[in-house]
C-alpha cells in the first residue's frame, strides 16, 4: 500500500510537471542551478584532487570514482562503470635548451606531446630548421632535413573570429608533424603551441604516427618560446637545440566510461546522452577541458531529480574516458549501445570551456534544423540566443550512425585555448555563473528536445 | 607641393574607403584589432604601474600622463586635459575583529566604503545587528540600534540573468546604509559586498551621507566574511566587534579627463564620444573596471588613424576622471562642451567589464531604435547580436539633455561582479581577444553609425 500511494503521487507529479508551462520549468531549472554549489564543487575536486588524470593514471581512477559517486548523490536511478580500452603513455623529464654561440644559451617551455615516443635520458642534440606547413618542409626536402630538428612554427590565425578555427588551422603542425618530419630524415620535431594566446604555456595534445614511418621525438614549445627560437635562429642558424623528453609508450590497458541515468517515463528504450570527457592532460587540471564538461552533465541529472523533472526517454549523464589519446570511450560507448540494440535519439557533449552560454550547434538540416531552431525562444531570457546549423562532438559522433541527433555545447570561446591542453587550464579559470549557466542552458535543452518528437 | 600632394591622396584615400564596403571595412578593423597587441600592453601599464588610481592620488596623475601620451601615439589630431573637481578620500589602517565568548576570536576581510569617514585609530567595538533591508532596520527602531555596529547581509539575488540587476538589488546597504543606520543611532555599518561571488575579497565603492546626518564608519565586508560573522551571530548574539578603519577625506582638490579627438572630415562640429573612466578604487588595479574601457577608446583612435578611416563627425576618446566617488569628470565634460555650443551626435561607454562582446544597449526608442537595431546585421560575422533598447552610462549620461544618443558597451557580464571594486580586478583577469573582439566592436559601431545620419 505505501509504495503503491508513492506511485500515485510520482505519477500525478509527473502529469503536473508535463501540464507546466515549459518556460516555468526552464526558470526552475535556471533558479536551480545559479542558487546551488554542488557543480562548483565537483569542479573543485575534479582539479585539485584529480589533476593530470589522463587515461590510465592514478588519477584517472580517482575521477572515475568521484564522479560515479557523484552521479549516485545527484539522484541518478543507475550508475554503472563501462570498460574502455586505453593507450598507457607516461611522461618523462623534459629539457630544450637552445646553444647558440651568439646569443649564448636559453631554455625553453615545452611539453612532450602526448603518445610521443621519447628521447634516451640524455636527449638528442642538433641543428634546428624552422617550417611553417608541409609544403615548406617538402620543399626543402630530405638534404636539409636529414638529421636536424624540425621547428614547426606556424602561428593560430588571430584575424579568425571563430577561435576554434584558428586551432584548426594550426593543429596539423602537431598531431601530423612528426611523421612528415620523420619521413624526411629528421630526428625530433618541436611544435608551436596551437593556441591564439602569447605566453610561456606550452600546450600538449595528442601527435599520430603513420604506420611505417620511423617514431621520432614530438614536443610543443609555448607560444613566447616559440617567438624566441624563432628569433634566435634568425640571428643565428647555425644554433644548436638539445632536447630531451624521456615520455614513454606502455601496453595498452583498459579503464572506464562513467554512466548515470534517469529511467524514461514513456519510452524508457529512448535515450539521450549528455556528456564530457573525464580524462584531461596530464600537466593540466582539466577544468574548461573537460572538467567543467562533465559536472555540467552530472548537474543535468542532479536539477532533474530536484525538481521532479520525469523525462519521457532515458537520459544518461556520461564522463566518457580517453577522449585526449584516442577516443576510446566515446567509441566503446556506442559499440555497447549498439550491441544492446538502443535506440538513440539525441547527443549532446560539452567539450568547448564551460565559459557563458552562447547556445547551441545542431548537426541538422532541413525541416529539422528549423524546429531546433525555434527552441531559441524559450532562452531569450537568458540571453542565449545562438542556436546554429553545424555542431556535435568527438565523443559522440560515433553515435551518428544509429540516428543519434549531434547536439553540441557553445559557450563564448574567445579564451578558451589559452587554457586549453596546458596547465594554465586550473579551476580558478572558472566562473560559478557562467559554469551554472551553462549546466542549466544544457538541462533544459535536454527538457525541451524531449518534450518534442523531432 | 608636397603637402598638396599628400593632401590629394589623402583626399582620394577619404573618397575610396568611403567608396568601400562596410563589410569589408569591418573587417579590417576586427583583423587589425585582433593582431595587435597595442591595447592591451596599454592595460597591462595601467594595471601594474597606476594601480589604485583613485582621484587625487598620484597613480592617478601617473594614469592621466601616461593615456594622453598613449592618445598621442596613436595618432589622435588633438590631445589635452580637462579640469575636473574632486573630492580626496585616502584609505587608512583597517582591522574587523569578531570576538565571541563562545567562539574565540576571528579576522574578517574588510575594506572601507569610498568616502566614508573613518574611526579612532584605537576603532569601535560594539555589539552587532545584523539586518538585511532598511523595512528591517526601521523595524528594529532606536531602542535596538542605538550605539551597534549594524551589519547590513541581503545578498546579491544570484537568480537574476542579468548580473547587474543583482548589484543593483543590493546596492543600496553600501550606498545609502551608513546613513539610514546613523539616522538610528548606530556607530558604525559593516555591509556583505555587493557582488554574487562567494569568496574573500571584500568590494569597495561609494557610500553617501546625507546632509543632516552625522557620517558613522561604513566598511564592506567579503561575502564569505559576511556568512561568517553572521553565522557567529547566530551562535552568540551577544559576540562584538572590533573596528578599525581610518580612513578620512580631505579638502576637495581637482585633476582632469584626458580628451583626444580625431577632428571630422566632414562635419567637425558634431561630436561622437567614446570613454571609459580612468579612475579605479585604491584597493584594484582596475583591469575590467575601467582600464579595459578606456584602452579600448584610445584603440579606436589607433584603429581608425592605422586604417586610414576619417570620420566625418569629429570622433573623441575620452578617459573620464573620478566616476567612482562622485561621476564630476563626465558633468565637466558636459559643461565645457554646452559653454562650447558643441553639437553632441552620440556617446558611448564601455564600464560594463572587458570580457566578449556581446552586442549594445540604446537608449533610443521608435524609428530611431529600429535603425539602430539594424546595424546588427554588420556584426553577424563576428557574432555579436545584442541589440537591444537600454544603454548609456554615468559618464556620458550628463551629455544626455544635450541631445547625444546613448549607447552602452555590452559585454557578457556574468563574472563582472566577481572583479569589480575589489583587489581581485587584475590584468590577468583580461583575456586579449576578449579585450579587442570588444575594442573592434565599438570602433566598427562608432564608424557605422558615423556613416548615417540618425
Amino acid at each position: 500500500m505505501r509504495n503503491l500511494s508513492v506511485s500515485v503521487v510520482l505519477v500525478l507529479l509527473s502529469f503536473k510537471l508535463i501540464a507546466q508551462d515549459p518556460a516555468k520549468i526552464l526558470t526552475s531549472i535556471f533558479d536551480e542551478a545559479l542558487t546551488d554549489r554542488t557543480a562548483y564543487k565537483n569542479l573543485e575536486y575534479l582539479c585539485k584532487n584529480t589533476k593530470g588524470r589522463i587515461a590510465g593514471s592514478p588519477e584517472a581512477e580517482k575521477a572515475i570514482e568521484f564522479t560515479k559517486q557523484a552521479l549516485i548523490n545527484a539522484g541518478a536511478d543507475t550508475v554503472w562503470l563501462q570498460k574502455v580500452p586505453i593507450p598507457v603513455w607516461k611522461r618523462g623529464s623534459e629539457k630544450c635548451r637552445m646553444i647558440s654561440s651568439k646569443n649564448g644559451k636559453h631554455d625553453l617551455s615545452i611539453t612532450a606531446l602526448g603518445l610521443s615516443v621519447g628521447t634516451s635520458e640524455k636527449g638528442v642534440t642538433s641543428k634546428v630548421i624552422e617550417v611553417h606547413d608541409f609544403d615548406e618542409l617538402k620543399a626543402l626536402g630530405k638534404n636539409r632535413i636529414e638529421g636536424k630538428i624540425v621547428f614547426y612554427n606556424r602561428p593560430s590565425d588571430n584575424k579568425l573570429i571563430n577561435s576554434f578555427a584558428g586551432y584548426a588551422g594550426a593543429v596539423n603542425q602537431r598531431t601530423a608533424g612528426a611523421s612528415e618530419a620523420s619521413k624526411l630524415g629528421a630526428i625530433a620535431v618541436i611544435v608551436r603551441s596551437a593556441t591564439q594566446s602569447l605566453d610561456d604555456f606550452p600546450h600538449t595534445g595528442v601527435t599520430h604516427y603513420e604506420t611505417d614511418v620511423n617514431p621520432i621525438p614530438a614536443v610543443a614549445v609555448s607560444t613566447i618560446g616559440a617567438e624566441m627560437l624563432s628569433s634566435w635562429l634568425k640571428a643565428d642558424s647555425l644554433l644548436s637545440v638539445s632536447l630531451v623528453s624521456t615520455c614513454k609508450n606502455f601496453p595498452d590497458s583498459f579503464s572506464y566510461n562513467v554512466i548515470g541515468e534517469i529511467r524514461g517515463s514513456l519510452k524508457p528504450n529512448e535515450y539521450i546522452t549528455v556528456g564530457g570527457h573525464i580524462d584531461a592532460w596530464d600537466i593540466a587540471e582539466g577544468a574548461h577541458d573537460d572538467g567543467g564538461g562533465c559536472v555540467q552533465a552530472i548537474e543535468m541529472i542532479r536539477i532533474f531529480k530536484k525538481l521532479g523533472i520525469k523525462p519521457k526517454r532515458t537520459v544518461r549523464a556520461v564522463m566518457f574516458m580517453n577522449e585526449e589519446m584516442s577516443g576510446t570511450g566515446g567509441k566503446a560507448y556506442a559499440t555497447e549501445a549498439k550491441r544492446k540494440g538502443e535506440i538513440h535519439y539525441a547527443a549532446l557533449e560539452s567539450d568547448r570551456g564551460v565559459t557563458s552560454p552562447r547556445g547551441f550547434g545542431f548537426d541538422a538540416d532541413g525541416q529539422k534544423l528549423e524546429k531546433l531552431q525555434a527552441l531559441a525562444s524559450w532562452f531569450v531570457p537568458y540571453n542565449i540566443r545562438d542556436f546554429d546549423k553545424g555542431g556535435g562532438g568527438s565523443d559522440i559522433s560515433p553515435l551518428k550512425a544509429m540516428g543519434a541527433m549531434q547536439i553540441g555545447f557553445m559557450p563564448d570561446t574567445q579564451r578558451y585555448f589559452s587554457y586549453h591542453h596546458s596547465a594554465n587550464d586550473t579551476f580558478e579559470k572558472v566562473n560559478i555563473r557562467e559554469l551554472q549557466m551553462g549546466s542549466a542552458a544544457i538541462a533544459s535543452l535536454i527538457y525541451l528536445i524531449d518534450l518534442q518528437d523531432l
